[in-house]
């Protein structure tokens, strides 16, 4: 009965869902010429999130993650499925929680259809579905020889925030609020998955770091991707002798910032620089997809210079997610 | 990358999906005039299931739960999405429960179309997906007045096998093979469950006990239900002076069995008849639905004797569900 009570914190009213929470299954129905788009994605307290994280926050991350992953597919997003698994009912605790993730389905427009609530170690697994115009999703394969790689706004600040809260590195104290709102308020950038159908060839979240996602394009694709340093945006300054290359370290292979990367021919640059003014939200052109060869084989990211030389890049298999 | 080689166990052929694992998001295209019928579930280790279960049971058992929700609304069961949360990389254990898993998907033609698996303690999400001609749902709502109460297999042996497993009744050897297979791989009642479409007006599965989940059809139908004692189907002999109506709260209150719970109009008897023929599934009517009043109100459910006395139920809130 207890749980029945937390139960009730996640029903809220589902008016684009045929029939919500409450029954077996929900029922839904896709809009006309639709192909639906699904998620899913599990966060484990521990090793994506402190025990102890603002659950507000936690609520609001929770679905935005998954919206992420639609709007890496060009995907309008529409429905979500929450199961959750707590070691005990807290109601205040749960309420903050319930209060940011609907903040986060409002402002997208999402019912959370259907869910369950468990008792055990604390697990939230989301489900999200959306819809695409058939044949217009966004995939991973889809990169072609000579197109361009781009980026949307700040990468690498979550990964700063995080060092930062962990006690690894002192930020700057005017970054400080920037980069923790990254951490713990991603956006997920459902506007530009949408704009970008049509126009991208390949697309991905950068949740693992700019590295290992951009090499999921470029293996699914059969490419190599080639990121040119000096077109990198401006990187914070950071004043850290023991870290000297902590904020290039963030940019390359931090995660957690659920900005988009994705590849577009040369000829729609115009058209992607008056899309980053239409959704005020930069886009940066940082490089190029080429066919693979010896030094450069298929799923492979280089970090070049200004005279095409070869730069080393930063480990990217040791970025953890954790809020 | 220990646990992308987990992942690996979790991919095979998606013949029924537009794009499988290994994106952003799965790719899917329902049937025309179709509605979805979306269902999740978490099994928690040490809640659900003994952490020590046969993990082959355990992955047939993970996904059966779910297609029971689809065939509960009369779904026909398409995709399947499925979250781990493991403590470690054990690679046989793995490979077991793949096992189980992919044989009741292939059983019932279902592509296993994304995931996630990550580090934690023991859980399992599952997230099914079913389709239903528009408007031919099965809901809980939709029970009337006069309507006849059945159900369909044999209930309540499922908890006699965990009773019996956790040492707290000894059945009589020849029973304890038919309550642990259906303790360890229940049968979700798919078909029955389509066959059904335009036939019941309410249905459930039996996972919480029949009293509790036929007091869900009562609730949400406005109704009260009455349990006919004299036309519940023959239950198992027990030899237990410990234990007299064992047998009978099983049947009344175990869970876990997975079978359905439906309603229909006396007018469906005959026809419910030849369909129990005809998938060689006993059906049982065993009660009817009533207009609610003062001794029996909405949601209520109530047993009744051959003179229509009421009789005694058993406590239905303790059932606990544990493989």
């Amino acid at each position: 009965m207890e749980f029945d009570l937390i139960a009730r914190h996640f029903v809220r009213a589902t008016p684009h869902t045929r029939l919500g929470p409450g029954d077996d299954g929900a029922l839904l129905v896709a809009s006309r010429g639709a192909e639906l788009v699904v998620t899913t994605d599990m966060l484990v307290a521990g090793t994506h999130f402190f025990p102890d994280a603002n659950p507000e926050d936690l609520g609001w991350k929770t679905l935005a993650v998954n919206l992420s992953d639609l709007a890496a597919m060009g995907a309008m997003p529409r429905w979500a499925f929450l199961a959750v698994s707590l070691p005990r009912a807290d109601d205040a605790w749960l309420a903050a929680f319930a209060e940011g993730f609907f903040a986060c389905a409002q402002t997208f427009a999402v019912d959370l259809a259907g869910g369950d609530v468990t008792r055990g170690p604390m697990n939230f697994c989301v489900t999200a579905i959306g819809e695409v115009p058939s044949g217009c999703a966004l995939r991973r394969d889809g990169a072609r020889a000579g197109n361009d790689i781009w980026i949307s706004g700040r990468i690498g600040l979550a990964a700063l925030g995080l060092e930062h809260r962990k006690g690894k590195l002192a930020l700057p104290e005017s970054l400080v609020p920037l980069c923790e709102k990254r951490l713990t308020r991603p956006q997920p950038r459902v506007q530009l998955g949408i704009a970008l159908r049509g126009v991208a060839t390949a697309a991905i979240d950068v949740s693992d770091g700019l590295i290992a996602d951009l090499g999921h394009i470029a293996r699914r694709s059969g490419l190599a991707a080639v990121l040119f340093r000096d077109r990198f945006p401006c990187l914070p300054v950071l004043d850290l002798p023991d870290a000297p290359d902590a904020a290039l370290t963030a940019f390359l292979s931090g995660g957690d910032d659920y900005e988009l990367c994705f590849s577009a021919p040369p000829a729609c640059r115009a058209a992607l620089i008056a899309l980053a003014t239409r959704l005020d939200l930069p886009l940066w052109r940082v490089g190029t997809l080429a066919s693979p060869d010896i030094s450069t084989p298929p799923g492979a990211v280089r970090l070049t210079g200004p005279d095409g030389e070869i730069l080393p890049c930063p480990e990217t298999s040791g970025y953890e997610h954790f809020t």
